[in-house]
């Protein structure tokens, strides 16, 4: 049984979707000593998430962030949790909806990723900052 | 490679989103056991969830709850599941919304949230009684 | 420590929730060799998903994926992603929202599943075909 957790921080992004895996992968070396196992990221953050989609065509990025815009509108009126600004409770929200952490299976030292899937960053903030994500690899 | 799971009882709660990192803390003292690992919440029911959000303003609980109330309303004209009540078939939407399972990071004895994160127990239903999670704890 | 790393291949299905506990168990005869342990269902797909709903009446399963429609429409004004179809960016905004992996704990031999609860396979395009699962198994 192999183990490895770590910190990783990615570097402030603009509010949206971004793709990540790269960055990711290159901060976890580690992952070629595994020939199988699962990968767990977890974003220590209430206003950002960690999600699986399309690594291809940045479209599908700007999109999904028009349509949280669209469905988790800021200044909704029965938001009262106002006092950190018009994009704090939206940003709650969303890190609901996508989630804090992916679950990536781990197959002969990589991402066992589908051909068109990578992780994305979604920073639900207007300036969210860096952003700190705990890494933990098991497996053989 | 230590492995602990076990089966929790969280309190009847009013429908809404409940902060329960505490009662599920207190529930499992082998937290203190582990160096690091991974810690598996899951809640088996459907009409209820788990998630992670901001442990401290309780209005995020109540927008949150609001917000989810005006996404996934009661009486949807689309709606055909209604024989279990009208807030039955939105607790189902809002279970795979949100999601039946937490991951969280274990770090020398404790969860390895971020400063403001806690876990929440949605409770989607009106009257959804005692939840049951399996709890499930694997490092060394 | 006992691991076990598999690929699943779910036959194709027409869009809509579909209920494949049967279907996933049936393939993980492996399943039975864990006294205690955790289950890993990982898609490798980004318009399709998995969750955990209710296993008995299917006006539930019809009722979401109303729920889906209604709440992430085709043909939104604000999507550019447009050239794979009308479904397509629905789709990876649904893959999104529901999740690529499922986490069930395991306990004597089988999913420790609540009495309602099941394993949906989310289609979300039109004509998505066959999908791909990584199950990976871990415990003792």
């Amino acid at each position: 049984m192999r183990w490895h957790q770590t910190q990783l921080r990615l570097k402030p992004r603009a509010r949206g979707f971004h793709l990540v895996t790269n960055e990711i992968v290159t901060a976890l070396p580690e992952l070629r000593e595994f020939k199988h196992g699962v990968a767990h990221l977890f974003i220590q953050h209430t206003s950002a998430s960690l999600s699986i989609n399309e690594n291809a065509d940045p479209d599908v990025r700007a999109d999904m962030e028009r349509w949280f815009n669209h469905a988790v509108p800021e200044n909704a009126r029965y938001f009262e949790h106002t006092a950190e600004g018009p994009d704090d409770m939206p940003a709650h929200v969303k890190a609901t909806l996508v989630g804090a952490a992916v679950t990536i299976p781990i197959r002969d030292g990589r991402f066992a990723l589908g051909t068109w899937q990578g992780v994305y960053l979604g920073e639900h903030r207007d300036a969210g900052g860096a952003r700190h994500i705990v890494a933990t690899l098991w497996g053989e």
